[in-house]
């Protein structure tokens, strides 16, 4: 039994190189899956609405990880090389976004502007979604997110 | 004559404790003008126009620098560190202002949102200040940036 744990704990290293990779493993998929939902978001969407799109597919990709969520977040907080590599992260997806819209036509800055939106849009979202007394769930927090930030440069806010 | 470069490139090096300090002295006074400024815009304006009024604050500190800002930005980009903690600086900066527009009343979700807002347009206009060809001043880019995030969230764009 030992030796099985063992095992179990040398397979999981192999795979990840460093005992904080795993706390990443999902990046690629992420952003793949955000990138390309925004894509076919704007084949028939302003994209504002197409952003709407690729939060949507987010929310199903998180349905049912708001327990790791929650407890990855602490890990990362809690460690300054974390908190930068998530940074690194977001700033990634941000540029990925960008050249994706400029790709479909939208020139700077709109593109990069609407890639911050996104972004901010599922940082604030996401960060409600693992607050500990949240319930809701994510694709309802990100609509809010974005209808917020709708209101915030309306001036319908404050 | 020797000597006194020494002495100077020494003095240099005591004020900062390591030679990448430099490119990041500046970063506390930045967000505290920053904060300092939307705050007062806030006592007589809408959000948004109170993060115009912090962008037009930062376009006249950096107004004589962007020769500065440009070699800075290339020292940066080079230097996977400095990309990192770069974005811990954006990172504290919508944090402080998300804190401040919280205690002139805003609440959350829409102070982090318009934060993050604030920082998109920071960033974007900056990087458009620093382009190699762009001679308009600061205030002008961020008015468009803000502008920009206002047509991009209201759907009047792509």
């Amino acid at each position: 039994m030992a030796e099985r744990v063992w095992l179990t704990g040398r397979t999981f290293f192999r795979h990840y190189a460093d005992k904080h990779e795993v706390l990443f493993a999902g990046s690629g998929e992420l952003q793949d899956l955000f990138v390309r939902a925004v894509a076919e978001g704007l084949e028939s969407a302003a994209p504002i609405d197409a952003l709407a799109v690729g939060l949507d597919a987010l929310s199903e990709l998180f349905a049912d990880r708001r327990e790791f969520a929650r407890k990855r977040q602490a890990v990362i907080l809690a460690n300054r090389e974390l908190r930068e590599r998530e940074l690194i992260k977001l700033a990634s997806l941000s540029a990925a976004l960008a050249d994706t819209l400029g790709r479909h036509g939208i020139a700077e800055p709109a593109a990069s502007l609407t890639a911050e939106v996104g972004i901010a849009a599922f940082r604030v979202g996401f960060e409600r979604w693992i607050a500990a007394e949240e319930d809701r769930g994510m694709a309802e927090l990100m609509r809010e997110s974005l209808d917020g930030l709708k209101a915030v440069t309306s001036g319908r806010c404050g």
